[in-house]
């Protein structure tokens, strides 16, 4: 396996304990986990979050998974049967939620009657639910299989925005606080590339489609261009994004940090919010969904999590 | 003419009025030439900067011409020509120095002497140039016609290394100080699209080829990966470009400032420098060119220039 951005090639042996020692880095460097914390991973049945579920379980943390069900047709059913599989083998607990059938819509419904593109519904779903189910569950942190291909991505877009508050908020770890919990990326230095080739690897099933709705989406066009970039110059990805989070990004949490001061909960659904109902319980009532007041379903497998479901 | 990123059509007349607003709004904001000031433009032969000279000779600027035979083969010729016909047509004034005959080395021999690639070596002619003629001639600015393609590829790479003392300088106007003239960018709200067009409309004649040496350069990257971005999102390039000079490029302002305070003559020629030789006087030394201590050869075009040639 070469990995062209460390001009480093790996036999199979070498390549996981250099993935593991890529994810205790990180989780060290910016303090993500410590010892004897309780971290739900939000698993998409993807390479990524199957990786770091993987790796963390690996790795001797209390860490179970959330699948989030989107109601996206085929797609959503064959992922959920990739995370649940992954859950079953290792004995691991998973909790999920199904926008369906606990919150009666979909993201394609959902998307269309809110006038959002899908990818604008479903990450607002995603950041509003994996967050109330890690404070109603009594986790420490959620942590999110975004790599770097993501990351770099992500920041060349607020950076063609110079959108200073979503650059102060490119952390690969958020604090608590306001009503948030810990939120924490520790896959960011590993490519996709690495990600895949570690499932593979350890013969772990999953999802190889990307979402169907996902089509000429922005953030596929930043990762086309940064590909291109660091195809001609191997590295370039690595050197943008640390660069970013040494030399800037210290510089930008004011502004993020700012944001945070107006919040308030929600008063369907106790979440943070700067409006007077928050951006998901907006999102549902205009999808014809059931509030998400209540405290969210609990998991299938694995062991029982006493502290699942616990209302705020 | 179409131009999608401000969602209009133009006809003939109104998009030479449009190229001019333009070009006198970026002057005015960027306060980047005053009533009476004399320029220097930087005439390359290309659509950019005969444009420029063109508008900035419209708008009744006293304004020269600079064009640097860089000894590469039949593309100097052809530029050259290119550069002289408009001097000669307008009755403009045309300064012109030639590496191979004044300074006794060409771009690419030189670039291979100094172990640089052609196109660095090539810059850092230029700027040492560009400005060593303004000083020696007494103009009050060098004019460039870097249109908003070429700064924004700029951008992209000095913000993929984040180097801030690069992000620093990139402002459309750097103040003159510490043996600098003024350098001015008065193209920057212009497209390389709406350059051509401006010079198919006005019966300009351009070189249309690029610089044949400068085949696989990461410029020419960063261009392409920002023209795709463009073509699903038009107006980002320049949301990119005015965005970080509106929010970001003044805090990074300190850091290309404090770059010029250790700035002393170079002891050949005479240009700012922070180390012992400056790296122009370097590279003609190992190219085994001759010092350029003394003034350079004025031009043959148009009006004589009284200051030309004057040494410093």
């Amino acid at each position: 396996m070469e990995v062209r951005r460390h001009n480093a090639a790996f036999c199979s042996p070498c390549f996981l304990r250099h993935c593991r020692e890529q994810v205790s880095r990180t989780v060290e460097a910016f303090d993500m986990i410590r010892p004897g914390e309780r971290v739900l991973v939000a698993v998409s049945g993807g390479k990524d979050s199957l990786a770091l579920w993987d790796i963390l379980l690996d790795a001797g943390v209390d860490a179970a998974g959330l699948y989030l069900g989107l109601g996206i047709g085929d797609y959503s059913d064959a992922s959920g049967g990739r995370a649940r599989a992954y859950a079953e083998a290792r004995g691991a607990h998973l909790v999920e939620i199904d926008l369906p059938a606990d919150l009666g819509f979909d993201i394609p419904a959902g998307a269309a009657a809110a006038r959002r593109v899908p990818c604008s519904a479903c990450g607002l779903s995603k950041r509003h639910l994996f967050n109330k189910a890690a404070v109603e569950g009594g986790y420490d942190a959620v942590a999110t299989g975004h790599n770097l291909d993501d990351e770099a991505a992500v920041l060349l877009g607020n950076v063609l925005r110079w959108d200073l508050a979503y650059l102060g908020r490119q952390a690969p770890a958020l604090p608590a606080g306001a009503g948030f919990v810990r939120k924490v990326k520790p896959l960011v230095r590993l490519s996709e590339r690495e990600t895949a080739a570690y499932c593979v690897l350890k013969g772990i099933d999953y999802i190889v489609e990307e979402c169907p709705m996902s089509a000429g989406n922005r953030h596929l066009g930043y990762k086309e261009a940064l590909n291109a970039i660091e195809e001609r110059s191997p590295g370039s990805k690595a050197a943008f994004y640390f660069g970013f989070l040494e030399r800037v990004a210290p510089t930008m949490v004011a502004a993020a940090e700012e944001e945070r001061e107006g919040l308030h909960p929600c008063p369907v659904c106790g979440m943070p919010t700067v409006s007077e109902l928050c951006a998901f319980c907006k999102l549902v009532e205009r999808a014809g969904g059931r509030p998400a007041g209540r405290p969210l379903r609990s998991g299938r497998s694995g062991p029982a999590d006493p502290a699942a479901g616990r209302p705020l």
